[in-house]
């Protein structure tokens, strides 16, 4: 038994990550046969096994296990983690710094991992993110619906998260982005491969201002599998997921219904009852679904109590313990007023893009909050720095 | 204390009539003081006391006392009812055969008696109707979807109850009157001076194919209240509400709340969410109402179990205790085959109207069934006539 990652002097913690970025080569995302082998076995020994050194794994037949052995020996673990690396792609691992917690409420069919490109934190962002989602071919209606939705929830300090595909997708990432918002796409192919190509540049600006986000290896492709299997991870990351336009049989249903199994929001925006396209959104608001017309419903929802009554939310996480970025920007943030964020980005010395990153961070920590188009400190974030509300 | 309808030669039971009309002039509609005097004192001792024999009543200003005697004093109930004898229009008491019993759900604000008018039965029609109202001013899709509800409801053997108004309401009925189907208006003004005017031909209309009904006396007009304690008697009569398009404070709303506390179906018809007309809707659908998009699913509500397994219900009625006129329509259905409404007027001798009349009082009693464009016995009845089905 050889060593499997020869010349690159692993450690045994480099040798875990090694080994669990070959498993996102082989087991397909969801599999929960796949999920079970790592929980009951651990990863080294998954992929061991499926190296050949061990016995056959149990719950595949002897053909599957064959097609499996064959993309466990073609995988290059390393070779990908360098191409993420020179991608700007990270790999967040389950139990890490960075891993969202609500994605374990996925059991065996929780990511092996994610691959992540652009600046936020993803856990940090996850905290407080919505799903809008719906169909490809949507209306104008859909469009702007979706548009408006998204930016809406920006501007309340949500994260919008969606699928990176034309039509509701789209219009949701654009909507957030617009509202200098941010926004989270989960693609169902490797994150250095947009898809759908029209969306290369929609996809980039993404992970210039916010998050891309997925479960396979770098150049790995989408199947329709692939992509309804994606939903499950949009459904698991957010506390809601709201389905804008969706035919009967959409794939927007399937996140819906899985954001549903989850104990996660299911909301809907209705249309016309003559739409085709408004028809499974129907379908969804007849079962459990609540339905929506504006992000203030979105956010009375998603928000809890909590959100009525902000004043009553500190900080979540002590000043000392933020990421240096993440405290630079707190710090550039005026006491008494609102600045926009370019304003606050020439103080911290950052982009503003990254800027923009750290305050939807620092939000979801209880630190900062939107007002109009600017941000302000919280009045728990003041009395955190004073002592007290300002004036007492 | 001299006979209040002198020269009249009124009987004992002809008085109560009389009594019960004098207060439909007196006592506004809805108003529970009112009722708890009929209840309490009885309709003939109210009067009585309304023409000043006897102690003032119970819960009113000295001042609003004075208004309700003056009334009294200027009613005339005898020629009210000639007025509308020659109308064509009947009055209908609680209590008697034609009264729909599920108006008592009003408590005190049941109406005092309705003045009708039309062939068929209120009391068979209100027993599977439904209600379809909305806005005024409607837009194309709020006419399109309740002309369509309305023909699909009339197509199922359902009656379409609305209040005559422009709009949604208008919209309602003709759906209904051209699907060949049942429909009752109930307005907020005596039932011989249709409003509004531009309905005129349309309340003719509906008085010949189906029922006009009102609580208000001969050549009484609306005003803003009455319109609204209209609605809770459509709430009343009906199984459920359905609700089209209707702004924020829309009197179809106040139907809908109706209906829901009388323990009816509230049912809501979705729009877009950027649309005005529809934000009345959305609101009732975010509460309690179910939302519908066609008649089918109205009628998988109203209907209850019976209606997904129609052959299990039996006629209600024995056939012996049928209306001649009802009789008649019925021995004049095939045996086997459907037949559209107008052969089957040939065959009963009477007109298409007063068949289509009888034949919706057959479907509430169980005895036929819509079939496409035409009637048809159904199983039960077809037993009921033979001793078993055909072929046994």
């Amino acid at each position: 038994m050889g060593d499997p990652y020869p010349g690159t002097g692993a450690e045994s913690s480099d040798r875990d990550l090694l080994d669990r970025v070959l498993l996102t080569r082989v087991i397909e995302p969801g599999d929960e046969v796949g999920g079970r082998w790592v929980r009951e076995f651990g990863v080294r020994e998954v992929a061991r096994r499926l190296r050949g050194e061990g016995a056959v794994l149990p719950g595949v037949s002897g053909k599957r296990w064959g097609g499996l052995r064959a993309r466990a020996a073609q995988a290059e673990p390393a070779r990908d983690l360098a191409v993420a690396r020179d991608a700007g792609v990270r790999f967040v691992c389950p139990g890490t710094g960075e891993w969202p917690g609500q994605l374990d409420d996925l059991g065996d069919a929780r990511p092996l991992g994610l691959w992540v490109r652009g600046r936020p934190s993803l856990r940090m962002w996850a905290l407080r993110s919505v799903a809008v989602v719906g169909a490809r071919a949507c209306t104008a209606y859909g469009a702007h619906m979706a548009a408006t939705l998204a930016a809406g929830l920006a501007e309340r300090g949500w994260v919008v998260v969606s699928g990176g595909a034309y039509g509701v997708d789209g219009a949701a990432h654009r909507g957030a982005l617009g509202a200098g918002g941010a926004t989270v796409a989960v693609l169902a192919c490797g994150v250095d491969r947009p898809y759908p190509r029209g969306h290369t540049e929609l996809i980039s600006r993404i992970a210039q201002q916010g998050l891309v986000v997925g479960e396979l290896p770098p150049g790995d492709h989408p199947t329709p599998s692939r992509f309804i299997l994606r939903n499950r991870v949009i459904a698991a990351l957010t506390r809601g997921t709201v389905v804008v336009e969706a035919a009967y049989r959409s794939g927007s249903l399937v996140t819906a219904r899985a954001a549903q199994r989850l104990g996660r929001h299911t909301i809907g925006v209705p249309g016309p009852a003559t739409s085709a396209l408004s028809a499974g959104v129907h379908e969804l608001l007849r079962a459990d679904a609540v339905l929506v017309t504006d992000a203030a419903e979105v956010v009375e929802l998603v928000g809890g109590m909590g959100e009525l009554a902000p004043d009553r939310r500190g900080p979540v996480l002590p000043r000392d313990l933020l990421e240096p970025a993440a405290r630079r920007v707190l710090a550039a943030l005026p006491a008494r007023r609102s600045a926009p964020a370019a304003e606050i980005a020439r103080g911290a010395q950052t982009t503003e893009d990254d800027t923009i990153a750290r305050l939807y961070e620092l939000r979801a920590l209880g630190y900062v909050e939107r007002h109009g188009d600017g941000w302000k400190l919280t009045r728990q974030a003041m009395i955190s720095v004073r002592g007290g509300p300002s004036g007492c």
